[in-house]
């Protein structure tokens, strides 16, 4: 019944919550009741032509927001008076700040990977541990990289094992529509001393054995993740590929079709998807190797879409909609996942 | 009746050639019927998706697309046959040696920007010439730079006069698909001697005093062109405002509502348009000022789409389908020019 | 004597303040008696190994050099009292805080164009204006682009007179050793507001009317300007060339010996000068041209280095060591300035 | 004795070539003959400057640069008669085509790594194996990445052994005069399928277990590998650190003083050596890590810089002038390696 529907709030309308915000608007068990904004940007007016209800994120904005010709339904205040779950995708750590707000109001919510570990009851990956989000109040989805990482070590460790990962990211240092921060010619060890963060991250969700190396380079597209993986067991190549084949949210590219480089995988996307959004891994199917036992694979993710489909999952897990393979078939359908192939 | 729309080829599905594809596929008196592709990649793959028939652009390589599993309806020769018109949308200088396979097929053909004038009859630009395309056999659509160029100082003219224009462009180096070409780190006077040859290219379509300047930059975005026109008449800045607002192929931006660069302005088309495709000109609102009678004002063109709708009337015209405001009326309407603005 | 030789401490030791503090070691009339550094890391390090005398350029910070392992002479309150002059080479408008210490220690100091004018009793470019900072206390060298515009407009003013000029400056978004901030991929008007402040900071040391229009764009070489200049009396492309030629500050590129782009101009530098740095205004030979009686030209600036002489030659004149000609010769001589051209 | 220097020609005066040919001059033991240029562009202008022996690489060309102004002392072929080795220094895959030049002329010939190993008798790298290389004719300098990678791999397997090594490279995508070649916004696979040449390439030089995966990246600066090396027998962190200590070599670099990117590293760099050549890998300290046993760390390598002393310490070992601690000794005190630590 209509009624039923879980209210849901995006508290932060940038990136991550305009995303989040579309998606949840296309499920049949979720209704979108609102987004808040800090100022009265182009962002605000295309949510607002979108039919979203806009709130300020910063109760005493209001006015700021009525100068602008943009009027407000509210605060956030209000926001989350009506409202079942809040996804919150304000900017890394700003979200720990919220919490206290959202316990308040008695909400549950959902954390993105910008915040540590610890904002949340659990972290969150639909593939590998969609039951321990179920019922809990307070979800945290990992981070674009980490979720990238996840899902394929995921199906890697479910057909072949696991003793160890060794991973190298390439970043993206900024997302495309940022014009202030960056890196112009440089490459940049993030962090310097080693290992990274990451690692420890993906363990939040998935127990591996994994260390992880990071760079930021100057562009803005998609993250390339260098994998090297040490099987229990020796996989050919072909079976590698066909466990990434079942798996809907893991897409395979060919350099002999055109993809010689994250640009190519973006032309692709803008064909077919609003916003070029990528929310499936991009695994380029000839690096897939096997050397010595060990597997050798670069996959590509697109930092701004990959998580979308998480944050589906973790409000269906949260209010035990579904069970993981349920949602994940729902989400899929609702967001093309598995549609189109390259 | 549907037996009487012009049937229309697409030589070359690249990057403009997919968007002519798109686009004449949604105008009632048109009907596309084929493209042609020179390997058998993603972009091919895509274009079958969609329901275009392929044509091998080179006809030797046919076994090449049956082998890579991508069946071809024959070749260019074959499409001809069937076309009134060819789109010619071949890289730069291509189209020119095309010329005489249409002629021996009798079609009638447009060329692109990179081609000199005299591969065609005129040179087209909606706005400033419709008519002198009526019934021609063979018309070349202007640059992506020179049909900004061209719509801008158009309306200025119409309404104020000019006298004088003085342009430096600062130009996107390369498409965003492309990894091999560019400038990764520099400035390009492109060319070193001046005047560039810009200047001369909007007079194949307007009767303007010019003169242009031209630079290449490390970025795939959107073009950028500063302006200077001396008009005939001083206006005041809001009246010039108010000749843009009134035409739908031109766009105005405020940096107050987050424009702050091209980077936001794709932002903002991501989440209207397929391919974040802007067909019309986007002017900087706040730029637009009058200094001791010189109109100054910074506009971006978006390169890959930015001559899409003028191949759409350039067809029109060919054909007599419709007068120019009729069939600027009817392509705007199609690719929801004028629908939403920023 | 050697004791007459004016005292010069250099407060704020990184991208400019390096390069002076080598320019006045090579000076015959000045002495570098210590430079400041906010922070003990490798730029502090080069210092001392080039025997710089350091002091810790924020009082309390002394110890993190001392536990840097890296010890100073002082703090910027010690160096002041030995100095007859500081030069202030701190980031943009913090010159304005520190000057009220410089009254205090009663120096005389020199600002960068990073403050606004209102910080020195006078604005200063040698060739434009060298007699105005005679005798004065507070000069303040005018901004990277300011310097290359008006070098090149004097000459252009003394040769040929000029009625008006327009430039639109092309700007490095970060200089080459930023990480951190930057503009990736994208064109930013900067200002969106046109003019931009470069004309009125230009007049700030040359009586002409000047309107200005500049964007970042993704690069960290040089800044390049367009200039378009409407001389009073028109005059012959050869006698602006050897108007030029006769300036030592000006050099002549030209595109057949392989200058094709600011890449080029650089790799030549890295050959001739430490740090590549280009004291010159580097201008394109054959970009030089005159349609309908106005002049266009296009120049590249080394933003890291060429307001050094510059500052050199304000110390000159506010010690009235030199007349304008007499500086300006001996601060080219000991900077390789005319000896090498392209 | 004057007249006993080897006389060496230096074919090709582009990246590698000038700063072979700025080496070679520096060497007691060694004469720099003469230099050939392909056409008379800025960089042939510097090497007359230098006082290099200017020789037309195109026999056919040498009236290009007469008329160009820029007599050349005759050809390729002239050159070689006069030489008892030329250094190949022309781009990839012309080297090969030189050969029976060389062989012709009778003298011995050094090729770049952009040639495959049989190009040459034997491939070199002067710490890994210096002995290899003496008394031959053709000898091959292993390629930028592949002197990086041998330099840091021959010092731990020296030190602790060596039972494998994973190797992903970062590479620039172009050096930084080029302004035609690039990526400007993405990330390239270089190649997508798995393993890369560098591992082998490798070990062309140094007997290890190595797969290398690499790729391209918008930056002009430097490469830069994430490296995992399994030892044989486990070092403390000190102990690595100490051992890269003794190789001059090799630089280490810390983040607490301030490098925090490779444009610091550059940065740095630009106040001690000409043209900011780094010859010696640059190795993060704080990078370096052992982990369950495996040791991790990050370098940085001057793509520009870094086989100039291997050129030198090759010529060496083919004409038996030193053995290799001698001649690698010689090549650093000329080049400055060893004298100055970041």
């Amino acid at each position: 019944m209509v009624n039923e529907k879980v209210k849901v709030a995006v508290n932060g309308y940038g990136t991550i919550g305009k995303r989040v915000a579309d998606a949840v608007s296309l499920q049949g068990d979720m209704k979108l009741i609102g987004v808040t904004k800090t100022k009265p940007d182009f962002e605000a007016r295309i949510a607002v032509k979108k039919g979203y209800k806009l709130y300020a994120a910063i109760p005493d904005r209001v006015e700021v927001f009525e100068r602008a010709g943009l009027s407000v339904e509210g605060t956030i205040d209000d926001l989350l008076e009506k409202a079942d779950i809040v996804i919150d995708c304000s900017p890394g750590k700003i979200g720990a700040e919220n919490k206290q707000k959202y316990e308040k109001a008695g909400v549950k919510a959902i954390f993105q990977g910008g915040e540590k570990a610890e904002v949340a009851e659990v972290s969150f990956n639909a593939l590998a541990c969609y039951d321990r989000a179920v019922g809990k109040n307070y979800v945290r989805v990992v981070s674009c990289n980490t979720t990238g990482l996840t899902r394929t070590l995921y199906i890697i460790k479910e057909n072949f094992g696991i003793k160890k990962v060794r991973a190298t990211m390439i970043r993206r240092v900024v997302d495309p529509k940022e014009d202030k921060k960056g890196l112009v010619n440089g490459i940049m060890p993030n962090p310097v001393s080693l290992p990274s963060h990451h690692g420890p991250d993906v363990q939040t969700v998935l127990d591996v054995d994994i260390t992880t190396v990071a760079f930021k380079v100057p562009t803005t597209l998609m993250h390339v993740h260098s994998l090297n993986i040490v099987p229990e067991k020796e996989p050919k190549v072909d079976e590698i590929v066909d466990a990434f084949e079942k798996e809907p949210r893991i897409l395979l590219f060919s350099e002999n079709e055109g993809f010689t480089s994250t640009t190519k995988i973006i032309e692709w996307s803008r064909e077919i998807r609003t916003r070029y959004d990528i929310f499936e891994n991009c695994i380029w199917k000839d690096s897939i190797s096997v050397v010595d036992g060990e597997i050798y694979l670069t996959q590509a993710i697109h930092q701004e879409a990959i998580v979308i489909p998480e944050n589906i999952d973790a409000i269906r897990a949260m209010f035990e909609l579904k069970d993981r393979d349920e949602s994940m078939k729902l989400t899929n359908k609702s967001l093309g996942i598995g549609e189109i192939v390259p």
